[in-house]
């Protein structure tokens, strides 16, 4: 398959002609002095909206005003000499939207896709946590998400990821030690430590958890929390250590208890986990400035359908928040937690990063604008010719195809098996009696137990683990994935090795992606180059190509509801109860790997 | 007289000695280790607070629980095994109170002994702004100020003097340069840029002025803005430059304007200057996370009599405002905005700043904590043997006191007189006949026609300004000060030269201070060592040493309000119209030095 992709140098030769109105996300560039005078009206400026109904976040009210812009700055409020005027009708104008905290890789889409899908939808502003493709490429990943954010138009702030490897009983393909992050922690794109994880780390004062907290508070910058269910002691050792918000809130009880502990609430509306509704009654005029909006991990099919911040605003509204309480927690609310000065208003010395809607009971996208250039007109891009290429990455596929097989020399009669659990990520782990042809353990496609492997893809070390699997309902073939949480080795289940074989080396050849093949022939793909995580593809390309797949998945048989989700959660060794890593099968409970073959039922 | 001043040096050392449960206002002194296994309860908790009705200013609720201290720190909120128990028996608990902008030399008196003035209220942190002792003391002035302030029970952060030299018409102290002030913005407890009162400077784009802003905002700390009356584009442009607090506000309009467009509004109740009742109806729901209180100047009188942010909560409650959002103004909105993590809330991992009050409605604290020990009581301070020396300052006197004469040979017949005009610190000038006696322009008393002359005290330039002033009022005898604002060098009102001569030497051999004189007798004398500015004595003893010179000014005949405020700005040459420097007659509106003996009248 052709890539459209040029090189990192070249990417940015390409930008610098087109650059035009464009300025960087970054602080001070454009030159204050100018912007001062601009200001001042000592001379026309670029473009003046006249009467606009101005979401004030400041003072929480609707204005009535203009707003003059120059160099893509808002530079006042009021009446300006202009060399341009943009009537808006009274159309209301709000600043841009920020998501608090996502993980671009969970759109299976490029820096630049991703942009251009959510900047529709009126998000020009988003603090991602690269942690997924850290996992896989280290400080080479982090490099590749700065490079690949550079002069967008919508600002793409990150926090560094806090927990790689998320786990030592798997291969990942990088550390992250204290050391490395700390002369990230100087960037000024990066702008906290990401969401940590390692809450056991935390509360028994792990020394590169302590050191890496200590590191970003010192450089004046927040430590994002992910504590789900953590309350009472615990909840405050790990508030104590200077961790300040928290993404992972499913009631209202637990949102309000970390609240007033504190936290700043970041309320979440994913794919995997959608917590919007369940905390609408944490917001009220008296905690509305502790709130922000997140999305986390979304995935293409939800941003298509339903949107992505502006989706929660809207929901918001309609379940009776007040408009502009909404609005601020979409802006003013995380600018000010990140210290993101100049986004999240409408005031001198911004960003004229604006979104312009007429009904204020169902707020979308008329408009938008980023840095004062128009980008999105009735909810389409106006510049399809902006950013279709996306900064090229390295292959992250360090395995041999040739060397890998999935065969189990039958050791014992029974063995575990991982079994899914309907509509949930976590499994149990059951024992079966193990179908045995010619001395190996093979799949029991009657008994709906399916084969299972993770093939280590990072270091080169050959390590495959194998398992058995029920619950997920292949009839026949395979289907494999390099998204598998959260070190990203290839995944793969099947009926028969050939299959799987086949699965597995088309994502090899692909440099990443997602396979289904049935009879030793690809019956759908979906190529993830970067990182083996992302596509190079818009969004709404990956959305079908990931309908494709579930379609080819579904048709030989799986009965889960999102095969290839599902799939990607069965290497992790964090969520109860059996896992299955490059190492083996991990028992998350006892905390351990287990063998495959056991002698007797354990129960 | 004997000071009791012992060596910065001397100094450490007996702290070292006092500061049992002290713990240093800057961050990380408690190890985060020690924090984290303390919150978890892991062993008995130094002392538990129990039956408290705590405000908590993250959900502006008042609660009742109980709040675990340990090592100087809250640990947790909730059930504890302690050491120690202290029964609130129902009463509120406030997070410590912040001042967000003061001048503590405005109280005249030491760092330490400001402290303990204001703890007395309740207030445990201050935002200080050291412009005065850096006009006069430049980088030895900050040092000075951070080391005097090191080890206090209470937390003085401060904001670096944006503008020294305040004025280029007079001789000050020293410079404080771009290049000079960027290391600062390193320090832990150096918060911000101080009050840009240089607006001009800002909107005219002056170098330095915009390089201390770029560099103040790369450091991720604000700057805080001073801009009175600035309204519409000038106000636009001023907020463009990044200026993100203005304390100036005198009406409701003003500060809704300022607010609108992104200020976080200081509501300032000082001596000079008291805008809260005026604002009060700034303050609603929507707009309380914008607010903040501050003093600016406030003189020990007030301090003593009124109080000082308590002073502030007390009246907003008295005329409507709700006591939790009185408290929020005062407590976490500062800390938030200078970004000190550790103050302004009682959450784990703050500090164990707590203020004990019994009537919602007449917030007066009972008792105090700083860092979880006891220092207030009844409203008195429980350690009168903490603190009682201060930090020695070097003389700042460089000026030869045999050297100086006040005679003014007559060049003309008339004569531009400054021209008090009643509560106000502006002036007019108006032209008279000069009273000459043996070819020397003398005081003419009977006409209220006073010699004023302000001597160079900082270079040894040997620069006498010499001039006239009406509207004073002494009959006999002289007053001097070595406050004089914005460069402290010294001024002088008297009717003969002898007694100007006698009360300026005294302040010379003083190393500063405010002296009155009548017939070559000191009747009245206060002295200000700190860099002529600030007692080494108690507020109290300031206090009544401030109301025995008015009262000898007073007997001598002055008829203003208060005679040493209305001096110290005589020699601001910045506020019209008619202004001494030691340089000679300065008219603020042409901006320019001018003779004192002209030709004719000027109307």
């Amino acid at each position: 398959m052709i890539r459209t992709y040029c090189t990192l140098k070249q990417r940015r030769l390409q930008r610098n002609a087109e650059v035009g109105l464009f300025t960087k996300p970054s602080m001070g560039n454009m030159d204050l002095k100018e912007l001062i005078a601009a200001a001042k009206g000592e001379h026309p400026v670029d473009c003046l909206f006249t009467n606009a109904r101005i979401i004030n976040v400041f003072s929480n009210e609707i204005i009535a005003g203009h707003i003059a812009v120059s160099g893509g700055y808002i530079v006042g409020i009021g009446e300006y000499p202009a060399q341009k005027t943009v009537d808006l009708k009274n159309r209301y104008v709000s600043p841009g939207f920020i998501d608090a905290h996502v993980h671009i890789e969970s759109s299976m889409t490029s820096v630049a896709e991703f942009a251009k899908a959510v900047v529709c939808k009126g998000t020009t502003t988003v603090v991602a946590d690269p942690h997924e493709i850290a996992n896989v490429m280290g400080t080479q990943g982090l490099d590749y998400m700065l490079a690949s954010s550079e002069n967008l138009p919508i600002n793409i702030f990150f926090t560094l990821p806090s927990c790689v490897p998320a786990t030592n009983m798997e291969t990942a393909g990088a550390v992250l030690d204290p050391q490395i992050i700390k002369p990230y922690l100087n960037h000024q794109r990066i702008v906290g430590l990401g969401e940590m994880m390692n809450f056991p780390g935390v509360l028994f004062r792990d020394d590169a958890v302590i050191e890496k907290i200590k590191d970003t508070l010192s450089s004046r910058k927040p430590v994002d929390g992910h504590a789900p269910g953590l309350t009472g002691k615990d909840l405050n050792a790990y508030i104590a250590a200077g961790i300040s918000s928290d993404h992972e809130c499913t009631t209202a009880d637990e949102a309000m208890e970390k609240l007033r502990l504190g936290m700043h609430i970041m309320i979440r509306e994913g794919t995997g986990a959608k917590n919007l509704k369940a905390l609408l009654s944490v917001i009220n005029e008296k905690t509305a400035d502790r709130i922000m909006w997140c999305t986390d991990d979304r995935h293409p099919h939800d941003i298509c359908e339903q949107g992505h911040i502006d989706y929660m605003i809207r929901t918001a509204v309609q379940n009776g928040i007040d408009p502009v309480s909404a609005i601020r927690i979409a802006t003013i609310n995380p600018a000010q937690y990140f210290g993101l000065n100049q986004v999240g208003s409408i005031a001198p010395g911004k960003k004229a990063d604006l979104v312009v809607f007429s009904d204020l009971q169902n707020i979308t996208a008329d408009e938008v604008y980023c840095s004062g250039r128009l980008i999105v007109s009735d909810g389409k891009l106006m510049h399809e010719d902006f950013l279709t290429a996306c900064v090229s990455c390295p292959s992250t596929m360090n395995v041999k195809a040739g060397s890998i097989d999935f065969v189990i020399p039958a050791e014992k009669e029974k063995i575990r098996v991982i079994e899914l659990i309907e509509k949930q990520i976590i499994t149990r782990q059951s024992i079966h009696d193990a179908k045995i042809e010619n001395d190996f353990a093979v799949a029991d496609i009657s008994a709906d137990i399916l084969k299972i492997a993770v093939v280590e893809r990072h270091k080169g070390t050959g390590n495959i683990g194998k398992a058995f699997v029920s619950g997920f309902g292949l009839k026949k073939g395979a289907i494999a994935s390099s998204v598998a949480h959260d070190s990203h080795n290839i995944i793969v289940i099947g009926t028969n090795d050939d299959d799987m074989k086949v699965a597995v080396e088309r994502i090899i050849e692909m440099n990443g992606g997602l396979t289904a093949v049935c009879d030793r022939q690809i019956s759908a793909e979906l190529p993830l180059p970067i990182a083996g995580l992302m596509s190079d593809k818009s969004l709404e390309t990956v959305r079908s190509q990931m309908d494709a797949m579930i379609n080819a998945a579904r048709a030989m048989g799986a009965i889960v509801a999102d095969p290839f989700m599902i799939l990607s959660f069965l290497a992790l060794p964090v969520i109860p109860e059996l896992k299955l890593t490059d190492r083996g099968l991990f028992d998350v409970n006892q905390f351990a790997h287990v063998s495959l073959f056991v002698d007797r039922a354990l129960f």
